[in-house]
């Protein structure tokens, strides 16, 4: 009997890419919330979802430096599932709801890309770095307090596609100023058959679920964001129009289930979301 | 209209991790076959293979240095689309034909993972390296003659999981004595919908097929193989028993097509295979 | 007029593998104080150093995870910048002083490498990771607490060198119980004229003077260390013969300065310490 | 007794980050020949180099991909020594020799940066690509052939600092078109006793030797460079103003020695060179 949550499946289920769920996330963000181009958020988003009438535009960029554990000791083996990323959130609407769509995703280890490929997260492999907050007082240990500054940076293929620049103002109590929308991605898993190369094994729209989600020591202040042109890339796409806060924040939350809104076989399905 | 084989996708389709096929392969191979605990091999065969009864335990530890382009200019961006690789292909039977499979797979970037998972390759990132062949004479050129020595070598999380090392006797006219057999994998993607992981969103026996397959300078010799226990692996279960030929070869090969022989829902499907 | 306190040397001096001091880090770090062989400790100490006659033996293995910033805006690039380390020390005298001596160290960056040469570290790339503590409660956290456990792990070149796993169990006021000692290195830098290879240039034993340090947060309990045979590495001959407190702690420090205590031109000559 | 070129210095010599010389090279190069602004070579160069006032501006970017061995069977552990490399050669001259110097050059393993320290090479640690040709034919083969087209691409902390792209046309049997200077370097290691910051412990000019150059399969053709701007880097400044040849060869040589031409206790020492 073969184990294994995912490929490599195997006698004891170890050798997997990832444990199966509940996966289990504490970390830190930084980010910056920000408005591009209008046009640009619209002709990203999948069938079934929609700009969003009042907010079309409005985008946060974020990276994330996390540790991760399952049911194991995985937390105990950082050099296999600790991973940063970056990532990039659209506002859209699917049906009646405000949602937040994920077009670019970016992680440093393959355990990270995919639990993202299950969850419908577009992932690809970047090299990512954000400056930390260390608890020893230092020119180098980049406290959270009024004026801190810190950097997230995201090169894939070594090339710079993105990096953000944040200052600290002040603590911010009511974090659903950034997270208030439920993200909806695009699960798709392509087929390889002669002929139907267009036509993805698996094509869903799915919302995330997060249990347990905390969000601690939220500061906020000023943000900057810079989205390098490159070849063979269309992040740039989403360059800013207008900029808005800035903001670091610890983040945890576990994921054990997701929700299917529509499928190619199965549009019409609207499940019970909540 | 979004563009793209796989995630991300993009208004132009440049972003995502893979491009569609044609998915062109020209490399340079070395490897090592071998035999292994029987029941170790059949262990690790999914439902729809059985072991061989001829050669069951019989294995191949194979390193590539690959280069891939597809319809594009992929070859002039080696550092997205270069990739080097570590497998072992095992015996099996599917139905009365003998074929080989493949229960470990690690590549050097996210764009080989990507195609690996539609293959049905269990790809996981790993740090794979080979001696390699080069043209100016020296003590450091490894040439392709009798004597002359190769390593290959994988790490994943840092820990060194296999390591084969040959060397060459002699020019091999028939390749065939060492690729005879088509490869047949399990395509898989898991389901995250909570009560449901067990079952995954695709579970297919494919055969892959490969055009205008090409094996020149193929070379014999001895061989050797290290498969370390580690923690967390069990590529060690195949640790060899008996040792046969070392080879070393350059491989070209395109990808355009995949069978399905069978899924959960069509079990008993029998494709027209050639 | 080139500018550049290492090399490459330009007319701004940006390009240099590393800025020039003040060099200030802030930090977290785990370890593990033990005994190894008094036999290996002592074949390790270079010329000038003696092993300590009350602690021979006794050694501390160490995984940094550092910021850096020298007089620049260095925290805002931390790719380029921030590193791991995993280092050993082991007790000595030089004279009657007694020191402690880093005869292995590992980092993860090419600035951390050039820092570590200049200042004696013996320090080789590596691959460094260590179980963080993130704010976010989750199982994922590991927070400062009793019973929290952690690990380090030092790969490289795909071969894991060492690692060592903690279990907190309470806060440690006295920070000296751990860092007691000076640091005394060997600053080599090799020549390469034809005859003359066994003859470094630079050939001094060297002693760190650390400006503002800082141990906050500091908490003991039990630690354990794996230090794995590996062909063409030593370190293994450090392993333990009994293990004594793990801990961990944050850390800043600022480098400004070295003293050299010997050199073989310069026998006999004692600094003023201090 | 202590053993070991460089440093970790150890019982038995294995752990250093280099073994000693001799130190032999294989691998492939590709490259182009350009001008850039003779101002901006002209300030690159070191006390005792002058601009060639023949060919002052001249350059050359090079892109090797190189397997090293030493005394031992290094090149059976690719891992920890094949390396890849990007240089630039600006022409220039020591009294009335043509000499051609190196401003910058990122490898990618720290072996190599060890050996490019000590023989005077200003390297980095970078991530570097280069198109390969490959024997087995197909459109990803790459091979040497007239219209054949090759990419290198070097990174450094997540930034693209360069790229050439070349056109082979035709074989060139006169290799000296290409390689018909010396090469001289600044030997430089830093000093951190405070206030001395800025009189580096070692500051040597010296003159490259290899023993036992083989050049083989050089074609030519055309060439294009591409030098990005980017923030923390100097590269830039040797952006083409005029592109000449591109082109692609093997090359082998050895180290064992190199001469001092100049060191400040000693300016006006003039080794006999040959």
């Amino acid at each position: 009997m073969l184990k294994g949550y995912s490929v490599p499946r195997t006698p004891l289920g170890l050798a997997a890419v990832t444990p199966p769920p509940p996966w289990h996330y504490s970390g830190d963000l930084i980010g910056v919330e920000y408005w591009a181009d209008p046009k640009a958020t619209a002709c990203l988003l999948p069938d079934g979802l929609s700009p969003d009438p009042q907010t079309n535009g409005h985008a946060t960029l974020l990276f994330g430096d996390w540790q991760f554990t399952a049911s194991g000791e995985e937390l105990l083996d950082p050099a296999r599932y600790q991973c940063r990323e970056c990532l990039i959130l659209i506002d859209a609407v699917w049906r009646d709801m405000p949602v937040t769509f994920c077009p670019f995703d970016f992680v440093d280890n393959d355990a990270a890309i995919a639990r993202g490929w299950v969850k419908g997260y577009p992932r690809r492999l970047g090299s990512v770095f954000q400056t930390r907050s260390f608890s020893a007082p230092s020119p180098a240990a980049a406290p959270i307090a009024p004026g801190s500054r810190f950097t997230g940076s995201l090169s894939a293929c070594g090339r710079r596609l993105a990096a953000a620049h944040i200052t600290l103002r002040q603590a911010e109590p009511d974090v659903t100023k950034i997270f208030s929308r439920p993200v909806v991605n695009l699960r798709w898993f392509p087929r390889l058959e002669a002929g139907k190369h267009e036509k993805p094994t698996v094509e869903e729209l799915v919302l995330s679920v997060t249990d347990d989600l905390q969000i601690v020591e939220m500061w906020t202040g000023e943000g900057d964001i810079c989205l390098p042109r490159n070849p063979g890339e269309e992040m740039q796409m989403l360059t800013p129009v207008r900029t808005g806060m800035g903001f670091r924040c610890s983040v945890s939350f576990s994921v054990t289930d997701l929700k299917i809104l529509e499928s190619p076989d199965s549009r019409g399905y609207v499940p019970h979301v909540g």
